[in-house]
């Protein structure tokens, strides 16, 4: 028996929902859409894959053409696939979602973006789309994934005081840790050398850390649990 | 600025990764290609999405197709879409699994598929396509699954023992656990009541539990966190 077997019923797009941690807050980026459809409206960084591209590879090309931003490590979280989410096509998209430090990544917008931002996350504008939904899938993903893999660690100083590192939590997560209960689970997992150096201007307390890479690279491999 | 977006490239497949839990073992539900392309050999159950349906139905549809189980959770984990993966066209696939108690879904193989059959996971067959790869994404992500979703629990009789459950835990990761470290670990999620009953037939320490069904719910929401 033969079937038919090319069939492409559906224009496949990525969509990248970029998390940004600065001044202690969650950011995500947005750019301006400066064509139709939604002409003028903020989005997420995405646009269509080509025959000749994996999603991935489609995925890191649109964001560095729209925003100037290269070189993160995307992982993919969810397909959208309802068949009324675009207004005039039938379109799927794959999200991607990425954590990094907005200091290394200067914003460059061009090709079909006429402006590019970090928003932060409780001050978000109406998006394009279903990208709030798109948005919120990713965060929660990322609620998640932060209590089972080291995300974010790497966004801190390579010296960082505990408060610093509860910061980063507790802007992932959207609500306070109690501090004690936070330094209890984390020294747990093994992966902090406190370097009896203290942070400059803080009070007495602030105790400085560093990662212990070996240690880190294992809970990156073996992943872990911890509850908040 | 007018843009063509109606690009469709490609055809977009999805593929059904379904564990089974019988006789302590985890099982994965396998098809015979009654078709071209890989005509006779074993595969998951999947194919192509059609233009009037979400990822989320075609799974549905084509896994009932062709192996007659339908009214399954299923949950996306992964789209694949490098361009050599099919032999002849550009397809990406979708992945969704589900965990279920296999007695519950009697397999009656149908439209493209010649045979179905519950497979234990260590006595794979060569797959078709990139299946192989699709099948241990699946079984990763099942495996970080159950440290933080009650996932599985609800493949257990109403009462079970806790040597039961820990038969559950072992299967799905593929290792020994340790009995007190488990009991332990578990009773501290708060959601076993010990029933003072005993199963019969097994040694004085085979106490029987059930789940209580409001920790139960609350956990599946909020999520938890437990490392073996």
């Amino acid at each position: 028996m033969q079937v038919q077997y090319s069939n492409p019923v559906a224009s496949i797009t990525t969509d990248c929902v970029i998390f940004g941690f600065k001044e202690n807050r969650l950011n995500v980026l947005l750019i301006k859409r400066a064509f139709d459809p939604e002409k003028d409206k903020w989005s997420l960084p995405g646009g269509f894959m080509e025959k000749e591209e994996s999603l991935e590879n489609c995925a890191q090309r649109i964001l560095h053409k729209l925003t100037g931003v290269s070189d993160i490590y995307l992982e993919q979280f969810q397909v959208f696939s309802k068949i009324d989410r675009h207004p005039i096509d039938r379109v799927i998209t794959a999200g991607f979602y990425a954590l990094v430090n907005p200091e290394k990544y200067p914003l460059n917008p061009s090709w079909f973006a006429s402006e590019a931002y970090w928003c932060e996350v409780d001050r978000m504008p109406s998006l394009a789309f279903d990208h709030q939904e798109i948005f919120e899938k990713a965060l929660n993903k990322l609620k998640i994934n932060v209590r089972i893999q080291p995300i974010g660690f790497e966004l801190l100083s390579e010296k960082f005081t505990m408060k610093e590192l509860q910061n980063l939590y507790e802007a992932i997560l959207n609500r306070p840790l109690d501090r004690r209960n936070f330094r209890k689970k984390i020294k747990t997992l093994g992966i902090l050398i406190e370097l009896n150096e203290f942070k400059k201007g803080a009070h007495k307390d602030a105790m400085l850390y560093r990662f212990v890479p070996e240690a880190y690279k294992k809970l990156e491999e073996d992943g872990f649990a911890i509850i908040f």
